[in-house]
């Protein structure tokens, strides 16, 4: 198939029509180019808006790029329904990169199904990696569902904050932290960046003591260019620390296991909506359901057990 | 059965050994209460931490129960794995109405499983029902899937903004905005409460030309008691809509119907995991993905294709 041929050979305008193509659904092409994949390195960064994740990826790029690397950056924004929300505003204003050779840039909004997001994500990612990109970052805001299953597919994640996340994100805290496998508090120039350091490490240590990786907290100043050498060589760090220890081949069977179970359970739920409950059969079992004469629990049971 | 009974009654010891086994996943007890359910009024409030939602929830209860109204009210808290994270400390500064008769509260957190914490906020909203609480808050934090679900189950939700919500929250709004009834713009003596106040009315007058109801916007300073009364009222002309329209029925229906989705999908998945595939067939299915034998869609494709 041409265009497969013409993706692995990482054409830019091929890869945009595949893309296309996943977002409308169509998975043939993922099972073509699936034996192509595995060879990126997958960089997930998270944080709450106005972090600086953005420039920190930028920088991230510029310095990988002088290593030859190729690059692909997909930002997710779960939280805005029209496509190029403030992340394409963000991409554009570092129009530098995004024109670049070796760096392809995607960014993915909602489309109101957040399930549908975390998944098309993935897939698009896996895109990028035939390509024959060196490094994939994923950048999503905040620290929904969406953020936690794309976390899931990454080798390393970044968490981003800011000294001002002190108190505002408090509550968001601790989801963050269960997924990073890095932190980075930028614009460590500002008030509060070592109180926030500090606490971020005091959390790390206490984790640290039951995994075989110290969840390093640093500063950096994106802006400004500091502390991105110091980063790189963390995820270096990372990587080298996951394929010593085997977790890297390890972690990455375990997401294969769940990507399979995820599509089967996707597959399985789009039958039950088409083919196993019919409309009519549905339309009476929710009246009596609605009048009490029969209870959601029960039911679902029933039509479960029916079926095996 | 003596639990259910009491629970009938109201019982507060009862009710809240009920929500515990209903946390651990017992759903029998809600199958017996099921038929005693469906008499609550369900109440949705979200938004960012900080925004005062707690503050509103307790000066719209303390309004309710000088009307005679009997009062549930679930915390969730998807970030906090933590059981009694931020909304618990906001309860316990605010324990006066936790004492009060007639009002039960109750904090959730995310025990890691946002899925289930969404189902499980749903399940013990029914133990509230079948305990005869005219009306239930369900108060969350953020704009995640957790918060969409469960502004799924509620009859009017409730998005509660401060004037500062302006830049920091700007990539929540659509997603918080596609979800409420009501919009509540907190704290609205601090500056900038009329520009968001504007801004929002603005995207709500747009909506509200699709739909048969003006989405209103409204100031409130809950601490000090302003814009509650306000509140209610317009939480009484929601309802009173709903039930002109016929929406209160039809949106009741489509939730019972998308409760049973879920209920089945829910069980088929877990039947996946136990007995559909082997452990070893999945194994050596993994290894072959991992090595690019076999691609992740086609093989879930064989396998949901087998069952049918």
């Amino acid at each position: 198939m041409d265009i497969v041929k013409k993706l692995l050979k990482g054409d830019k305008r091929t890869l945009a029509r595949a893309i296309s193509e996943v977002e409308d659904g169509n998975t043939s092409i993922l099972k073509e180019i699936y034996p192509h994949t595995g060879n990126a390195y997958y960089i997930g960064i998270t944080g709450p808006p106005g972090a600086g994740k953005s420039t920190i990826v930028d920088k991230l790029t510029s310095k990988l790029l002088v290593r030859n690397k190729t690059i692909g950056i997909i930002g997710v924004d779960p939280t805005s329904p029209f496509s190029g929300g403030a992340l394409l505003g963000d991409r554009i204003r570092m129009s530098d990169i995004a024109t670049k050779e070796g760096v392809f840039i995607r960014s993915m909004a909602s489309r109101g199904n957040l399930g549908g997001l975390a998944h098309t994500t993935k897939n698009v990612a896996l895109l990028f990696d035939a390509a024959g990109m060196d490094c994939i970052f994923i950048e999503t805001v905040g620290v929904g569902q969406v953020e936690l299953d794309i976390a899931g597919v990454c080798d390393t994640t970044i968490v981003v904050l800011v000294p001002e996340s002190g108190d505002s994100i408090q509550t968001m805290k601790a989801g963050l932290l269960e997924i990073a496998d890095i932190i980075v508090v930028n614009k460590a120039d500002r008030d509060g960046a070592d109180r926030i350091v500090a606490e971020l490490r005091f959390v790390s240590e206490l984790r640290g003591k039951t995994q075989g990786w110290e969840y390093p907290v640093m500063k950096t100043i994106a802006r400004e260019d500091k502390g991105i050498d110091e980063l790189i060589s963390l995820i270096d760090s990372h990587k080298e620390y996951l394929e010593r220890t085997g977790n890297f081949e390890q972690a990455r069977k375990q997401r294969i296991k769940l990507r399979v179970q995820e599509l089967i359970e996707e597959g399985i739920k789009s039958r039950i909506e088409k083919d196993i409950i019919k409309p009519e059969v549905m339309e009476k079992l929710v009246e009596k359901i609605y009048t009490r004469e029969k209870d959601p629990f029960q039911s679902a049971e029933e039509i479960t057990s029916s079926l095996f």
